[in-house]
């Protein structure tokens, strides 16, 4: 197991070094802004050539720069989790949005929902009948009808209704309330298992989006969205039957994309800057970026909380709030002080950790970019 | 494994279920104030009678409200881990603060470390002759000498020198380049293994830190300060050789902490707000609180990602970062739209991703406490 790619001076990977003399203090999240672009433009570009449109995750960034970025390489438009993410990213200017989630309107969430519904393009997620009646109490706040996507589950066994005969009965439901029935929407989440795994994910997310929208057309609803999409599974996800991909990874990559053959060492587009800030102990240093900065996330498919390019065979074994006790092997050892760059393990849970990140332009000025929907979890 | 406490309608549990029906979106972070301000006062009194200090870690809390309290208590000044940290506390009116970390003061640290040193009490730690050279120019930048701990490592093998023989090498470099040797300082992290391990942990602390303090003293350094701590250990780290200790997540408990003995279920003073959005699937219900919320931190002691006390026997047994899907056995069932409090396994984890929290008081009014030190990690 673990992704100990040999640390090679390849055009990308020599981009981390120049990071490692930027005056910043750490530890820090540095963007490289030139692959990152890259990342998007071959997302889209990719997706176009099939047919297919990209409705980014922005979970994974949390910036409206980097949401504008996407949208201004084509995607049209961007999914979130949460009606606080969308609420953030509408503040700024996007103005069509997916929450990809069962979203469940009580309270003041309600009021919240029908506001977007009236200044934005905005689409939410169901999938139960009961949720229905507070999307529609939503919707009679707001001067527009909400637009709802069915979430249907193709083998990750977390939400969505597991099959077409439950999509059509939410659906029906949610018509006869007074919502705009749209489309159908997955997460082939279980993409993130192995390589075949995203093969395999990829094919059932087509089969049971294909179903489903069969199964609606047929019982006289108007499908004009079917949305699949994980950074794994989309270079498998080619179908006609689909209309939309809602990748989010993708944007900066990490070593469980690497793992997952998603994206190449050469597209990291992301690390922690960390500084080495004790060496007590034999066969060990200590970096500055504990949980705190790289989260607890542990994929299956990776080993240590962090690859370190520089040190391809030291392993970030332990992992305290503050503290990353880095375990070493025989070779050079870092030295106290010494800034490193650090792989994530998890793109998405590390920038939800951080307030902002460090933009690195292709001419190497820097630029601050809030992390705009941090901590929007309601 | 695993806490599967019964849940019981206990004076401080049926707490949780007042709170299930407060209007607050989810999901929310609340803190049973009561609660808290006992678990402050406990300690702070238990250790007051064995003449031993309270310094309460900060990192754990955040919040300027919070330390504060523990300050009332008695508290005589509060611990945090970054400069960053500090700052806040500092300029919420905190004048006495030691950052228990091997402060790397390179870059912009040192000038922020001087004027720290300026406005405040301030203590840093060191385990290192490199790094004094740093603290040294910080020193200079400030009118005031810089007071420095010496960190031993106890048993936790992270940061700290191995030895007396250590401390005083670091602590003579220390007095030499112009800095103030003001003590000794531990982690006795080790307690976090079980029960056993925590009263191992404590006479591990209390021995290092007695031989250290015994070393420097004959070395002609003035040891004002000895200071222990971690919450598990603290109640066995009871010597007159120490002078302080510095437990942070008693004031909240947790899963772990529970598990591992130092506080009980009655003392819990910090439950996640969360709503069941989805139950799609047959033997699971789907909680709005993720791995954002909940953190991925996945102590030994403990099983699954938070524990349900209305719900003892369900597990959390994979987290998303916006989905917490509960397994669920024989008996009631959450339903729809329920509200859930959830006990976080690690409250550090799970208070560093939130910016507020909703404080219950004991007449039931509410109050928002921002998380004044969110995200401050340099």
């Amino acid at each position: 197991m673990g992704v100990t790619v040999p640390y090679q001076k390849t055009e990308m990977a020599s981009r981390f070094d120049e990071f490692l003399s930027l005056d910043i203090s750490t530890p820090a999240l540095v963007v490289d802004v030139p692959r990152m672009d890259r990342n998007i433009r071959l997302m889209v570009d990719r997706l176009a050539a099939l047919g297919i449109s990209c409705r980014p995750h922005a979970k994974t960034h949390k910036s409206i720069e980097i949401a504008r970025r996407q949208l201004s390489a084509g995607a049209i438009g961007i999914t979130v989790a949460t009606i606080s993410e969308a609420e953030v990213f509408a503040a700024g200017g996007i103005d069509d949005i997916f929450i990809a989630y069962p979203v469940w309107a009580a309270g003041a969430k309600r009021q919240r929902l029908a506001r977007l519904n009236d200044t934005i393009r905005l689409a939410v997620g169901v999938d139960s009948v009961p949720a229905i009646e507070h999307l529609a109490a939503a919707a009679d706040m707001s001067v527009r009808p909400l637009r709802v996507l069915v979430e249907l589950d193709s083998g990750e066994h977390r939400t969505g209704v597991p099959d077409s005969a439950g999509a059509v009965a939410v659906a029906d439901a949610a018509a006869t309330a007074g919502l705009e029935v749209c489309g159908v929407f997955t997460h082939g989440g279980h993409s993130y298992g192995s390589r075949a795994a995203a093969r395999l994910a990829a094919a059932d997310e087509v089969d049971v989006l294909g179903d489903a929208a069969q199964a609606l057309r047929a019982a006289g609803h108007a499908v004009r969205v079917v949305s699949g999409g994980s950074t794994p599974s989309s270079p498998y996800a080619v179908s006609e039957s689909l209309t939309e991909l809602r990748p989010g990874t993708f944007v900066f990559g990490d070593r469980q994309q690497c793992a997952l053959g998603g994206l190449g060492e050469d597209d990291l587009a992301l690390v922690v800057l960390s500084t080495v800030v004790s060496r007590a102990h034999a066969g060990q240093v200590v970096l500055d970026a504990g949980a705190k900065v790289l989260s607890k996330d542990l994929p299956a498919t990776v080993d240590g909380y962090g690859w370190l390019p520089r040190y391809p065979d030291a392993h970030i074994t332990r992992l305290f709030d503050h503290h990353a006790p880095v375990t070493l092997s025989a070779g050079p050892e870092p030295t106290l002080g010494e800034v490193l760059a650090i792989v994530p393990n998890h793109a998405c849970a590390v920038v939800n950790l951080a307030t902002e990140l460090v933009a690195v332009h292709a001419d190497g000025s820097l630029e601050w970019w809030p992390v705009d929907a941090h901590s929007r979890n309601t």
